[in-house]
């Protein structure tokens, strides 16, 4: 019963610990922003923390392993720009609860808590193109609604940014409500920088 | 009279109807600017709008084909970049005018003009040298030109924000006019960063 | 006497000469900003200015150099990266000092000379870790003390834009000192994307 696990199964079985990591960091946004208040914010944010930091040690083993191995599965700078991608989402998250707490910020709106559950859904598509990665050629679908998901998450935050400067008149409240919608919005970015590299190597083994 | 096309000329003839894009982009929002109304503005943006999702669209048909090539013409990053950065030149294109949108911005200003018209000349200098790339080393003055016209915005660009900060005091305003010029001399970075690919490909190539 | 020295000699030494502008350009913003008028600022701020045009000459030399030189004593890509990122951070503190002049600042607050001697204490981090590059195990102790002033600085710039907001009640203000203060903290994040690349070579050369 003792069987071979080959070097690539390792990187595989990263990214989908990695992918983990930004579905709970996901998850634990929306939670914290659909049952708000600034006096829990802090030990709520503290599993978002967590998974930041936890996913940030896995981003320098990956880079590590990448560094001393010389055959990889996939060409090395796309193992290296998917780690450095799914970081990103982890770190646009934490700094999302990180600038609600700079602003001390009393009360979420609903238009928030959009922007987060498109970055979960996003988040969700990548894990599950995650666990295919050993037959490639079956992430094209998931690939396909990450893009989807970030062309939606644009246009949603272009018209939540419209409605915020139509109907308040406090530059201060713009400036910070501006920041934490363009912020949060950045997830989906990187999730598909992530779906586009994931293309990417899929092409490449076709 | 038959003639037998290499796999080079195809990147080649890609980039050109790329950077052609990119000058018809340009030459849209100029026209758009200069006779600006925001009843008409929808309709008028539909152009850029195409002419980002036709790029879109060449964009990943170049890397695409640049992941089922095994040789290519240049380095496969220096495709790559390449590629991307005419594409970033077209998002912030359309990005201006969904901002413009956003915003609802009633009356153009003279300075957004002028950014608008050094990311033209700009780009007609990246067609310019697009054109040349089969004897890369004629496409130098180009790159020349190039870069100092990223200079110019970046040091107009500081100036009419200074501008904006002594003559406006409605903080509402100096939010959306500082992001709008920002925003659009943002280009002329990215066409610069198209100018220093080129001249590392030249160099290479030498 | 006559002695060969090797190519990545070459490589080393500019290297160092760049860590010298970054580590020169920031002792002078801190002595602008501690002896601070905004009548002396333009003729202060034209050391960081030729340090800067060095260094981009330098970035461009090195660039060149690496295009022409088949075999290089680490990857090319990390190369080209630790001399884009050194040059981001001559940029950024080039930037620091255009913003202050844009935004007519006539006077310094303690905060912003917080933030920058932190970037002082990280370019000579920097500096340290580059004369040690012949024997690039020991760089591991610069690197960590870097990674540890990124952190610092990104909490330090948090806690003062948390007051900024507090404390001032005039949005024209916030919009220009949240710019200064957030800008300047970025080039914290350069000089940690510096020790990153530097840490990737040396457990590739383990």
């Amino acid at each position: 019963m003792w069987r071979i696990i080959p070097k690539e199964e390792k990187f595989f079985n990263m990214f989908q610990v990695q992918a983990d990591h930004v579905v709970k960091s996901a998850r634990a946004l929306v939670e914290i922003l659909e049952n708000y208040s600034i006096e829990t914010l802090d030990a709520k944010a503290a599993e978002i923390r967590t998974l930041e930091h936890e996913g940030d040690i896995l981003t320098h083993d990956i880079i590590r392993k990448l560094n001393q191995t010389f055959v990889t599965p996939f060409d090395r700078e796309d193992i290296y720009s998917l780690a450095s991608r799914l970081d990103d989402v982890l770190d646009l998250m934490e700094g999302t609860v990180n600038r609600m707490k700079m602003y001390k910020i009393q009360k979420v709106t609903p238009e928030l808590i959009t922007i987060a559950k498109i970055v979960l859904q996003s988040s969700e598509e990548i894990a599950r193109a995650m666990g295919k990665m050993h037959e490639i050629s079956h992430i094209a679908d998931h690939c396909i609604e990450i893009n989807r998901l970030e062309n939606e998450a644009d246009l949603v935050t272009r018209q939540i940014i419209a409605h915020l400067f139509e109907n308040s008149k406090d530059p201060i409240e713009i400036i910070k409500w501006k920041e934490l919608y363009e912020y949060l919005e950045l997830a989906t970015d990187k999730c598909e920088d992530v779906a586009n590299i994931l293309e990417g190597i899929m092409l490449k083994n076709a």
